[in-house]
């Protein structure tokens, strides 16, 4: 277990814990105190400390999605989808008169793109509370432009699945969604603030 | 100040507390204990009510923007830069073995984007610290994308502009830009779940 520490950058009581909380699976055992561990191990490892701390998961949506990948009668689809899920914030829009309209905005809209089969998709209850947020500040030239958004995140979900389609395995599958989702969320905020100074900077210059 | 307070729905302590802190104009005083308060005070109770909740800016921050926007001898380009600086979040990479390597290859996807005028803006340095950890990770099919995601960004980015394009005051462009920005990052994030599972699920179904 030491060895398997060194290897994968993760404490002994952490992997104990992992160990007991059946994130991890046991090792071969060698004598009544030693196991042997594989580089499987280490890759479950770096996987757990890579959703726990990157992703924000907690122990028991680590497990839970653990299972899921392990268990071979779930499909691969199932599993990413199970995945992405996890990443994805789950709260409905504040109660307010705007809250009616703003649904009506995005069924409007996942119909236009031939999303309507995500209806029930947590992410589609996040858009129409922020379009309610933005009805209720006025800010209705972002709403007349969600078609325009809405295809600049469709050209990242399109890289997000070409890069994810050259993983074969499971373990690597769920980790790409996960991780590659969060920080890939932060990498567009932080595009997008660079792409907007530069505009930006240049209309200025050129305009005086 | 009753008025004022059903007319903008903030409390009455709240109003005063904003007038304490120099983020609202004092009202034009009637007698000792009453004064008149316009629509320009409803305006500027919405934008900082606005900044707080939706931009979760504290009041310091609050107070130096709206120095700045009352300010003739800011230049909008400088205003609005400043309004953006806001909002985005001010951290430096962690010291780790992949941050001169990640230094490398942001600075050479602002050098292919020609955002080198760029360099010191804290949305790079955030930049560094997600390729930094994704190389740590061995995501490098995530980083091998990074143009084609710079360049979905830069989509997002354009319509940005265009939408603040058509605000003419101060006031209104300014809260455009910390409101829509913030929101616009939940809209975008939400938006590429929705456009990866819809995607997702057509490739199932067609794979079988």
């Amino acid at each position: 277990m030491a060895d398997l520490s060194a290897d994968a950058g993760v404490p002994v009581p952490t992997i104990k814990y992992y160990l007991r909380e059946g994130l991890l699976p046991p090792g071969r055992p060698l004598s009544r105190n030693q196991a042997e561990y594989g580089p499987e191990h280490v890759r479950r490892l770096r996987l757990v400390r890579a959703l726990a701390d990157y992703g924000g998961l907690g122990i028991a949506t680590i497990r839970e999605l653990i299972r899921h990948m392990e268990d071979p009668g779930v499909a691969r689809g199932e599993l990413l989808g199970a995945a992405q899920q996890t990443v994805t914030a789950h709260h409905d829009a504040r109660p307010g008169e705007h809250v009616l309209q703003a649904g009506d905005l995005v069924a409007g809209l996942l119909a236009r793109k031939g999303w309507d089969d995500l209806a029930g998709h947590p992410a589609g209850r996040i858009m129409v509370g922020v379009v309610a947020s933005l009805l209720e500040l006025g800010l209705d030239d972002v709403i007349e432009a969600l078609d325009d958004y809405a295809a600049a995140a469709e050209a990242a979900a399109e890289v997000d699945l070409r890069v994810l389609g050259d993983a074969t395995d499971r373990e690597r599958a769920v980790e790409i969604v996960v991780v590659g989702t969060l920080l890939g969320d932060t990498l567009m905020a932080a595009m997008r603030r660079l792409a907007q100074a530069h505009t930006s900077e240049k209309t200025y210059e050129a305009t005086g």
